[in-house]
């Protein structure tokens, strides 16, 4: 993508200023990236579900346009805004800003962030978030991560989705890592199926462990709790 | 996607003089779309194999990285050029341009263009092309026409693809169609398999169709072949 140079840094600015708010307000933000119906909003509604007694949590949902995804989050009793971004590619830093105050979220919550659904351009754009986490289904192949490497170079975890899939598809999980890997070494898997729930324990400890360890850090030399 | 109004315009010219270009050259272009790992590689593989004996055809690979989609290409027997665009989320017109010089390809030819993946820029690139095929893997749910509208509205062909996987997934493809319609009344369906082969004598059949009308609206007043 060819964008302005301004444009980015008017991002990045802004994306820095929210950072800082969502560290003093002691909120972990997690920027959900995948193709099209990879699955991200399934895998919301299951995690918000399971999350609900221990862990408030919020969601801002980017889409070209429809309200169906924000519909399906707070159907399941989770706080939810979307924003609809119609032509564009990808959730910028200032639409995130007004989706927090929006939530109005209290300290210690997680606020996930679901992207458009594109594998290219979000990797550009910084939203604030602690981590960017990529969802990849096994019906698009093993070899994305290095079809489109800035994506999975930018991200800290690769969920690889609907593993429920893998009898019908010609798809080789450790082959997918491998392949992770050679883009971005330091990248975690967690294989899972939203759809049947296999795997999703090890996503949601993930989800814990990164606040514990995000609100760990932001208190100057605390152990993590 | 912002991009400045400058980019968009060269572009178009470009596109116009290459679309010139071709009807000169009796060339009928398609320009291939989807998101990533819809399975527009395997079905071109699949496409260039079956039209070998009767018209000649060529194809242009665009890929952020790696040549693995050409490769695959000339491993079934036909002329393919990669084209990296590195960060780029699209294909632009005067890549095009280059690419069709070096294919070199004769009269009556069938030129694929496989876009990058991605169901959000590409839309708005005009490469000069007859028709937009959008693919759509079942994979990715069949709401997907009203969630990328403009992709959906750009396109002449919905091509519905792993319909083999249709008993394990949640896809209804009437519903697909009438949320396809919404946004585009005119867009036709083909439903197929590239990976079993059901289905892709409609696809071939299409395309054998639309090069027979892009001759024949060539040689004004012939009546189609």
């Amino acid at each position: 993508m060819r964008v302005e140079r301004s444009l980015l840094e008017a991002n990045n600015r802004e994306a820095a200023r929210l950072r800082a708010q969502l560290e003093e307000a002691e909120i972990l933000a997690l920027n959900l990236v995948s193709s099209p119906g990879a699955g991200k909003t399934t895998l919301l509604v299951r995690t918000v579900e399971r999350l609900a007694k221990e862990i408030e949590t919020g969601v801002i949902e980017g889409d070209q346009q429809t309200s169906r995804d924000a519909d399906r989050i707070r159907q399941a009793g989770a706080n939810a805004v979307q924003i609809n971004t119609g032509k564009g590619c990808h959730l910028e830093a200032p639409s995130v800003a007004h989706g927090l105050a929006e939530l109005a979220l209290p300290p210690g919550s997680v606020l996930f962030v679901e992207n458009v659904g594109n594998l290219v351009c979000p990797a550009l754009f910084d939203l604030g978030e602690r981590h960017k986490v990529v969802v990849l289904s096994v019906a698009e192949g093993d070899d994305k991560p290095l079809k489109y490497p800035h994506m999975f170079r930018a991200a800290d975890l690769m969920i690889v989705n609907k593993i429920d899939l893998l009898p019908f598809v010609d798809f080789d999980l450790e082959a997918c890592l491998e392949n992770a890997r050679q883009v971005h070494p330091g990248i975690e898997m967690i294989a899972l199926s939203a759809t049947t729930g296999e795997g999703l324990e090890g996503w949601l400890e993930w989800v814990s462990s990164a606040r514990r360890r995000s609100r760990a850090s932001e208190r100057s030399g605390a152990p993590p709790a």
